[in-house]
């Protein structure tokens, strides 16, 4: 296969970035800044045509964002940068012969990389996760997951608008009134507190055949308690005020088996539902597995402390896919803060390198976590010890995500439709679109 | 089959929507207004859960807005109105025993019924537009659309970044950058002016690889010329507008065959593209077929002088489903000003039928037409014989379309969008989202 020479009208050495999540976009908009002093090639490769503003995914499941607050397209955000765009898969990376290989295209040949290709969906091996359960981890997923609820809150109500219909006692929860929420994460307890929020202030006002006593939101985690990198007091608000909007908490459980209309659990319990969603764990892109490199738990590559690839000097790994390390050997977490840090460390060093200056240890300045359950509930850890409980702790989480959004656009767009879902107590984002449509 | 009985707070008599398009919602919002004051049931059926903005679908497609602006949920839109909502197919209407049958579920029973399933593409025939053509009638379509035009700008980038790729020369015009248009109705021809401006102010911007001068949009129209209603002058000024802005206009002549890279006209060119969109006609809703009843041209029924079926006394038919006419005999555009007022005015029948009063005949209180080709570029022909022209005209257009549109959150993020799009000369809507996320 003919090695592809990017045509450019830049001259210099060429850095290729893989992923535009939040690492790869750190990192190509500090190469785009060394772009324009010294000679610098900069190309990103990513096989969506967007940023996914992941910490929100679970708003946009729940029907209170649209994709398009939280998905940035890259040729808007990179305007007049001088960055080379490619909307491409990357199947492979040959680190020998510094070549990046592509699905259905020619490979791209590198002076440094910088892999930032993230992580995904993990089940496990659990049965039936992969036909059955609904991942949440890209803006279509989310999509999809929109979807499925709405018209389930639909088909509720029109069960119940017939009297005749068996099973149509809306007191009463089952199969399809039943939601459940495997891995009490972030993004597993963001979701339990957005979906009872949904169904107990919204859908329970405007579907007749919806009363929340006759639904079920089941949060399940295998841990002996939900967001374990939490404080204690921190999880105890966060599992009250749960509770609070009748989310049901259950720890030290793991779901062992999803079907159709069931989840199986560990300790023997079948609870008949129709919507699970799967949001347990990740693991690091395949990508890291072909590389044949030396890897940790999950799959993440193992890196020096200035974040290159253990025994290479041209490839740099961040984010999510980076097995990098705190002081005392702990992984990083999977987070965006992190993954911003890596991508400009990553980027200052990719420069450092090819001007010939000996590279630096990355260290992680960790600001907090946040978290929130749902109007006026979230907990925000913050530097220094601090901790935000309920109003603050909300009006911090909101502000946060509201500055950090990419785009302007979309940081108007989310004030607009969050605003709006505030104050008319309903969800910006209730649209059913069927493929079917597409036929007629 | 058992007819189901609709489980209701309200007593009286049983008035069922068909469809919840401009003519439908007209029709709900003023039976829910008398459902307020006297005994009256009211059931909205449409087989989507939004109200669709039609006149800007056009604009979903080419990324201006993003769908949630111009789709209005419709638990949202007629939240605390005695209004039933059923989201649900009809498959036919038993006008004998007054029953509406719908797809996968019980019948429903009425003792009035207005008719507003209004209308779908029509390809007449014409061979590999059912396979190979885009239509444009629903959201989904919009965003199926929207996805193929920045999937294929991206391909286009893609081939050019790499010298060695065949037909990369991006100044020729090839398959995948050539656009044809079939009809030049105001979709049609707004959705050329769209086009061609995405390609020439913003996709050319932001991808190296596409110069305007490389690309081609065709609209192609069957008439003697574009916009058959519309005055010689205006249809002149959006002629020179489209022009202008480099669109080919093809008067005169059809396209007779659609394939997966071509389209060939009836004059035997062949134009290579892989981009055909379909706005050349529409045609009635196939249940209309199913009643077994009167009807024109088009597929529309037949309806005596204030919109009744023609021999029913409790059958209405409004919107693009109607064949109503105007005093000359000519049937009336199927436009949404028409489907508004033929809805207030057959609910307001409904209610006079059914406490025994006589009914009046609908008169069309035609207030004007406008279309737009870009950034002020617009005609608007008001009522009185006034016509404006560039940029009155285009304001017009936006402050009409701002205010008419369904939802204060709509119009509120359609207004965002397009501040956006016209400050940033972007677009708001730029997201591909692949449906194989879905298995990962």
């Amino acid at each position: 296969m003919p090695v592809s020479e990017l045509r450019t009208p830049s001259d210099g050495p060429h850095v290729v970035v893989v992923g535009a999540g939040f690492a790869g976009l750190a990192a190509v908009r500090r190469l785009a800044y060394a772009a324009e002093r010294i000679p610098l090639r900069v190309t990103l490769v990513d096989r969506h045509n967007h940023h996914t503003f992941q910490p929100l995914i679970y708003q946009a499941a729940t029907a209170s964002l649209e994709p398009h607050s939280i998905g940035q397209n890259l040729r808007s955000e990179l305007r007049g940068l001088p960055v080379e765009l490619l909307y491409a898969t990357v199947e492979d990376v040959d680190v020998e012969a510094r070549r990046v290989h592509l699905v259905d295209d020619d490979p791209i040949a590198y002076d440094v990389l910088v892999l930032a290709a993230g992580a995904e969906t993990a089940s496990f091996g659990v049965e039936g996760v992969e036909e059955h359960a609904f991942p949440l981890k890209w803006l279509s997923q989310a999509t999809r997951l929109r979807e499925h609820l709405l018209a389930t809150f639909e088909r509720l109500d029109a069960a119940w608008l017939r009297s005749q219909a068996p099973g149509s006692d809306r007191t009463v929860p089952n199969a399809d009134s039943t939601f459940v929420i495997a891995g009490a994460g972030p993004t597993g307890v963001e979701l339990a507190g957005a979906l009872a929020e949904l169904i107990h202030r919204v859908i329970g006002r405007d579907h007749p055949g919806v009363r929340p006593e006759g639904t079920r939101v089941v949060l399940v985690e295998m841990g002996d308690d939900v967001l374990a990198p939490f404080q204690a007091e921190s999880r105890r608000y966060v599992r009250d005020a749960l509770e609070a909007r009748g989310v049901e908490v259950r720890t030290g459980t793991a779901v062992e088996e999803v079907g159709v209309d069931f989840a199986r659990l560990d300790d023997g319990e079948v609870i008949p539902t129709r919507t699970v969603v799967w949001t347990a764990g990740v693991q690091a892109n395949p990508l890291a597995s072909a590389l044949g490199a030396e890897q940790t738990g999950g799959g993440r590559l193992v890196v020096d402390d200035d974040l290159r690839l253990a025994g290479r000097d041209d490839v740099f790994v961040v984010g999510d896919l980076a097995g990098a390390t705190d002081g005392h050997g702990e992984l990083l977490p999977q987070v965006a803060p992190v993954a911003i840090q890596q991508g400009r460390h990553a980027a200052l060093q990719a420069v450092r390198h090819l001007r010939g200056r000996p590279t630096e240890p990355f260290h992680y300045h960790d600001k907090g976590q946040m978290v929130t359950i749902g109007r006026h509930a979230a907990v925000a850890e913050l530097a220094g010890d601090r901790t935000l409980f309920g109003t603050p702790g909300w009006l911090a989480w909101l502000g946060l995500h509201l500055l950090t959004i990419a785009g302007f656009r979309n940081r108007m767009s989310t004030l607009l439709n969050w605003s709006y879902n505030y104050a008319a107590v309903d969800r910006a984002a209730r649209l059913i679109l069927p493929p079917a449509d597409h036929e007629r």
